[in-house]
């Protein structure tokens, strides 16, 4: 028994796969990542990104703990198969286009369905960070667009 | 364009569907669902289960937090798509069927995929809770199967 899962193991690394226990439990401690200063492309402001599940493991969303400082937010986006936020920390707005922000404060949860624009972020005084489940779809988990205005950020 | 808007949500009440407000964003405020005791058919011990998002909202996985008393765990399962769990306070541990048990703690991440055989609870000396993402498949998102004995839950 022993033998044949050193075999296998061999097997699996010459073929360049994954180590054997790739396809069991895995245990990703706090801190295991380091932290990822989101992109400006598609974030205003100070955003900070832990991933939760690093890129290798392959699953159905991807997570992360988004962290901004007061006054950042995502890009105007939307999501091909949906996202869920959990609000851990502080206070934020979201929005879909066309429609009244609405306040989402430490404990809340937010879903957003398939194809709607909208944009989310922290209050211009209280910072926030949500754990974000978003719904990878053929690859893809997201469709970004332009960055949010001052003008709009501000907007009731 | 508002005559459309209120015909389209009274056709849909009337036919029994979704007001038209579910479509768009939903915003969950903490606590506005009750908190549930878990099914002792598929958990020992005090186990307290809040739902992330109502089971009328249709998402690809159920998400719940997780609170276990000491001792406390679940039945012996598996998931047909996989689980993600987020330690959110105490100490836990986390077993494959066949292999030593691993010991998790807040702010640990665990990744659960399909059809692995496992348990999961807090210590025996402190409770622990979790974020679970359990994904569905063809409408169901775990195999339930025996309870954990207490000789198996104290095993190494």
């Amino acid at each position: 028994m022993k033998n044949t899962l050193i075999a296998a193991t061999m097997t699996a690394a010459a073929l360049g796969g994954a180590p054997a226990n790739a396809q069991g439990i895995q245990v990703f401690p706090s801190g295991s990542s380091p932290s990822v200063i989101a992109d400006p492309k598609n974030f205003s402001g100070q955003v900070v990104v832990d991933l939760l599940t690093p890129p290798s493991v392959e699953t159905p969303a991807s997570s992360g703990l988004v962290t901004f400082a007061p006054h950042a937010r995502t890009a105007w986006h939307s999501h091909p198969a949906g996202q869920m936020l959990i609000v851990t920390a502080g206070k934020g707005w979201v929005q879909r286009e066309g429609q009244a922000r609405q306040e989402i404060t430490s404990g809340d949860v937010v879903w957003i369905p398939a194809g709607i624009k909208h944009w989310h972020g922290p209050t211009d005084t209280n910072g926030m960070s949500h754990v974000a489940i978003t719904y990878i779809q053929n690859g893809k988990n997201a469709d970004w667009m332009e960055l949010v205005t001052d003008q709009e950020y501000q907007a009731r």
